[in-house]
């Protein structure tokens, strides 16, 4: 069985990515939620080890020195990382991980696993982004600036992405994503015993073994 | 608009390449095919413009010296080319080029043009490659043998090539061809522009003008 996907999904505050995660979710069997864990506060709704496995800033230094992140980063002032053990179960067992995570933490990941699939994914427009964020009724005027201050730096490292797909038409989003990362099975760097047994398969017919 | 993908097409003999290239054509309209020069005879049924421009040897090297090739390779014995203007002009338009071509050509053009997207279709066992030779039932056993002995080889360099995909069930394939070639869209190597877009869209919402 090929190991599955480890799909990154980053995007601008208001891009839409935890709404798309969830469809994902829900709409193929093959995904398996990373759940990240944080020390920032949760919001309304958020529950431990749903959302975010949320630690205090002690317990996430002490799983840092552990060495059970996968990354780790800081992000408007909160740590945020994934744990590293259920990860690496999960994609032995074919299924597909999403990890939910900002750039750092996205770039992190991709050094240490190469074969992992980064995506970003951002609104039709600047001006949607900030409009999405007021929309979303849960920051106030001073941060929602900083979050776009901050998605200006992320604009400049998108191209450290592997894709980047626009979050205009909600349905057609998930597919894309869906059908990039399912795509992205087929990639031969992905497929080396695949291509052995054929080497093999041919050396084999030709002796007449076959 | 985003220029089109040259996307070549290449599988050992008997691996349904003319088949999938067929329903790509018929079932979507994003694609276009560029027509091979060749110097092999033609097949029953096949059109000189349609399959293959059919060539002699001495017009197939007139064609290489003027440089009016984007690659040429031989193949038992033939010489196989892509005229360059045509796939350059359909791209230009925002059509996918389907070019059908063997490993060495499709390396010489990945070489000339590195966003070109090579996909190796095979069928799903190496016995099956001989069967479907024997069943196509155009060449003796000598040809196929000699096939057979250059798939082996052809094999080897699989790892060249950005996907491969299975062909067992021919819908399926299809389908998935053509989704790996339109997710390819997605990648941000091929979408410098947007990029600039959204760095430029930032710039602009911070100093307020927008």
């Amino acid at each position: 069985m090929q190991k599955g996907i480890l799909f990154i999904l980053s995007g601008f505050a208001g891009s839409g990515k935890g709404t798309i995660v969830k469809e994902l979710l829900k709409r193929y069997d093959n995904y398996a939620l990373s759940v990240s864990a944080t020390t920032r506060a949760p919001r309304p709704g958020e529950r431990d080890g749903r959302e975010y496995f949320f630690k205090t800033k002690e317990e996430f230094e002490a799983m840092i020195s552990a060495d059970e992140l996968l990354e780790h980063a800081q992000y408007v002032g909160n740590y945020y990382g994934t744990p590293k053990k259920y990860v690496e179960e999960v994609l032995n067992s074919g299924k597909d991980v999403i990890l939910e995570i900002e750039q750092q933490g996205g770039f992190q990941i991709k050094e240490k696993c190469p074969d992992a699939l980064l995506v970003f994914v951002m609104p039709p427009s600047v001006k949607e982004i900030y409009n999405r964020l007021k929309k979303r009724g849960t920051e106030d005027e001073e941060t929602i600036m900083k979050r776009m201050k901050q998605g200006s730096k992320e604009a400049e490292v998108i191209a450290g992405y592997d894709y980047l797909i626009i979050n205009d038409d909600l349905d057609k989003c998930v597919e894309n994503i869906h059908a990039t990362v399912q795509c992205a099975k087929f990639a031969t760097g992905r497929n080396a015993d695949l291509i052995n047994d054929v080497i093999t398969g041919f050396g084999d017919f030709l002796k007449g073994n076959v």
